[in-house]
């Protein structure tokens, strides 16, 4: 059983036999071949307009490169304080923006709010070369709290952002997972609701290795093409990435994944909301729990055989937040979990009195 | 038939097996994983002492990463004016060290000499802050020429590089291919000589994305995890590129691949030597043939439907080079390459007259 | 009459004499004239040991140079989050460190506590890759709000600080005005307390234009000239920054002006006190002064001629900061400053009802 | 006596006078004052156009914020092997532009031809994104070398330049001399020939530190602000500067000065063409005579007290340069340079027999 992480799984065995069965015979080196231009096009369906598609090695690849390509000399971008790519990115953006600066905003359950954002924002005037200039803000969805966007605040936020020149990211290390619990289609989450450039991950729900990069105006990403190759991100046999996406949306398998990573996260949710010795920290909406639990609670079900993933407590501030004697733990779903695992998870940590 | 380039080929079955037989199960991410223990290991046994190795996405990664790791601000890395870092990177090296400059030595058939690098070293003294800083020396083994190195002038090299207070760097995009080219240990290529980094690439002998970097002294590579994690280059599924490692040693899978590579470049070279309207722009030690060919040859070659990449004229300088009339082409063979092949271009290309 | 900045005053009498009068005759470039060494050697005797001075061109330039020679990939700097660095460099720190991250920390009147230090420095623990890592914390004394760190909480700070392997800055573009303040050598501000780098500055005390890198521990800013002279900060007439240090030090002119600076602030501050319709944001220490005023008041002042700078309320949070109807607004003397002038400003002010 | 370089002598009596009579009364600091618009203003007349106008520290930080305010992802800036920007400026071209590449072409006596120019661009063409991209050619005038460009060359250089979409760099640290030495306009030298932007050198020429960069579309140089803010290069008592220009351009006081400057060069290669034991290099143009000494001449010098320069014998390569038994020497003059120092080298080196 193991809820740490959805990087945990491996592939699905419908992208591992799909990968197996594309080596075979040769192919133009760099993207130049058959099988990438087949998943370029398949994006170009599933968002409903012609898109440009990069892939790269990795989801902090492509939120640092997406943000550097939107970046000039002493450009900011906004995210939230819990942002991955504030905290869990070793400081690539920056890197590759040149020193662009991170302004991290703080809001409740991993989302930023329009007002938190237009506030932000209001901090950094046009024309004080100074302070920098506003460049681009990125908003993650599903969050790294397991939450999900509202579509209209997108809007609100992306208005604002568009109001001062600013480009839009969406960081989808979990996009089908959030695209799941909204039941929206690709377009309505993204260029639709003015999203500009988005991360698209799919290692986490099923891949071995596959992210990509996506410009919903082509023009805009006219430079990509340098960045990437400057950072070491073209690959020269490229269908070995483009492969594990035809497979991941053949059939609707990335949704069928998704929503099955989701299901189990609402039934983990579901047996902490009726456990003595644990509560909800926030309402989960896609594949990862955030939870308190009694440090007895942790310790009877580390002595069952099952660890749990503590999280930074200042992740879940104010008077909800854990207090002395509590833990804020993460679980984590995916493709992989079983019903079994859950079931088991619930039944122990329900027998632990508060 | 195509002898554009080994990027072109696929994964051996070998490799694709293994990778497909990988996927079971949950195991750690980021490198914590136990696939990735056993292919670190095997490293450490093939260069007869206990190396650092690090995964990277692309052999661009490996070389910049590589080279920024052992560069201060300032920094100067000398290279062959041919080099893959110097022409193919995208200024990948330049960015990652921070705006490092690449000082390019000339030298006959891709290879500079310890008379040459002692002559550009001195232009750089010790301790004069406008030139900068020697840094490092990168040597590609087998050559972007298709040529190998003598290991006496790898540690002259060395020797003078070391005396300067740098890193030796060894570009080994075709390691595999310099190895059985020499009948050397991998050990007698690289540290014995006096490498301190390597850029060990698989993928173009076998594998679909499999390239490292080594540290022969790990503790020199101490802040690498830094860099790799702040460029986008520390997979999550680690495992997935370990499987390709570990298959790709097994059984000597590695070396087959590139003795079969070589063969067929000597098979072809064989064939360019004898024929009328053809010569060698130098001869081949591993698995990329240069030759020149008169303008007449290469039509009717594509006549024939055989396709032939033309290589810039001036890397054959000199009176040897490609006159008017004359085209410098380059034929690259791999793994994947067929005696039917190659024995179908010798017989085109014998058949035309001069 | 005018409180806008420090920087709208020239250089004083004394250094623009000094300055005219180096001139004559050839001296060797780049630092190695008699002016400069003799310059170097007064910053030995003021900081009472060897140090290792460097003249750079701007405050901000001395801030991101010395932070970059500090912080290596993936390397993390905290801050106030009013700091220069933090809002007024144009990512400058940023930029110059590769993509170093500046961590905000909040706290009153333009100061981290330890405490607050403490609870960021927990959030990014040693060995985790994507968090990066700690490198630096940079201290401004005086503070940009024109307060002065007590020097017991820079040695807890810097103590915290080194216990983690970091390096402590202190961004000094006022330390004259700290020094007078607090009465204590510029060796117990500093180095004696922990500070392991200085940028010292002296263009808003005096000078036209005079920055200097101070390492206490030479050794520590061995890299630092390749670090300047990359960032086109090395001066080919050094000379011309060291003749207004030696003139700034000069029978204490430096501390002379500083003090007369201060004394012209805590007059203003004394007249704002006494004013209806104006109170004190909090105490002044140095030669800044952060007031609340009504509408009414500024709009008085201006018919008055008198306009003053008004400055971003989020600097003052909390129930003591502008309410509606007030703003925040700041007053800086310097050298220049005359009683006439603080005294015309506090006749003017006293007089507005509230 | 002195030739060692135009960077020994301090300011001229002019400039140091105007810049002692600007310090007194307030003024709006960042370039927002009154002598700051009235020295932008003369750039303006001089170049005979609106032109925008950025004063910056050092002529490093204009060369490299030029070209990095020209150059974007994988960008590759053509110049001389000998250029300043390619050996003097320890990588800060590279490091500015995010590790944009430097690509040396030979030429004789300090300057690239057309025809090298040509060639060396056809080694990079559009559209390969390994390459990187062509961003900018650098043209220094005066050259290293004491040359100067005939203006038809310029046109050539920058006809293939912009034929390619690329930026036009001049490296004028000694534009004064050039200008003089080819009897142009300022405009006809630069915007006229197809210049974009300009570093405009005062300090080697009187001046003890004024620099500019000078877009001659203010369009192109939009960004520019934050490229020198971003790189601490913005000075807060900007009129300390801006002084030192309105002197420089004052009664035409800059180019009496590189008149004379010339003349005492021409006057020393007059005495070394007569003199036995020495020979020119090649026929100086402006401030900087390159000439060939015996050792045994040198030695003589030396006993006389006269020391001189020596230079990097790769510099003169071919047949005409120094052969075993001599040595390659830079004799520099500026402003500051006597008729007596002159007479008296000359009379020294006419004495040694060869």
């Amino acid at each position: 059983m193991f809820f740490a992480s959805d990087n945990w799984a491996g592939a699905s065995e419908k992208v591992a036999e799909a990968l197996a069965a594309a080596g075979a015979g040769p192919a133009p080196a760099y993207g130049n071949d058959e099988v990438t231009a087949a998943a370029t096009a398949r994006f170009s369906e599933i968002f409903e307009r012609d898109v440009a598609v990069y892939f790269v090695a990795t989801g902090t690849a492509a939120n640092a490169l997406a943000l550097a390509s939107a970046t000039s000399a002493g450009g900011i971008v906004f995210c939230h304080s819990e942002a991955h790519i504030a905290v869990d990115e070793c400081c690539a953006p920056e890197f590759f923006s040149g020193g662009g600066k991170l302004l991290s905003i703080a809001g409740p359950a991993g989302r930023m709010t329009p007002e938190g954002f237009a506030e932000a924002l209001a901090k950094v005037p046009d024309g004080d070369v100074h302070h920098g200039r506003v460049a681009a803000v990125s908003l993650s969805q599903a969050s790294e709290a397991g939450t999900v966007y509202d579509t209209a605040d997108v809007v609100r936020i992306a208005d604002l952002a568009h109001g001062r020149g600013m480009t839009v990211h969406m960081d989808g290390a979990r996009f089908a997972n959030a695209l799941v619990a909204t039941g929206q289609t690709p377009a309505e989450m993204t260029w639709k609701a003015g999203v500009d450039v988005l991360s698209f991950g799919a290692t986490k729900n099923g891949c071995w290795c596959a992210e990509a990069v996506v410009f919903f105006d082509p023009e805009r990403g006219r430079d990509f093409p340098y960045f990437r190759k400057r950072a070491g991100h073209l690959f020269s046999k490229s269908r070995f990435i483009a492969a594990q996406f035809l497979a991941y949306f053949d059939d609707d398998h990335w949704l069928a994944n998704a929503r099955h990573a989701n299901a189990m996260a609402a039934r983990l949710a579901e047996g902490i909301v009726a456990a003595p010795a644990a509560r909800l920290a926030w309402r989960p909406q896609s594949n990862e729990v955030f939870a308190i639990l009694t440090d007895g609670a942790l310790r009877c079900l580390s002595d069952a055989g099952i660890d749990v993933h503590q999280w930074p407590s200042h992740a879940a501030p104010g008077p909800d937040g854990p207090s002395a004697g509590e833990k804020l733990v993460r679980l984590v779903t995916s493709f992989r979990t079983t019903e079994d695992e859950v079931s088991r998870f619930v039944s122990e940590v329900s027998l632990i009195s508060a």
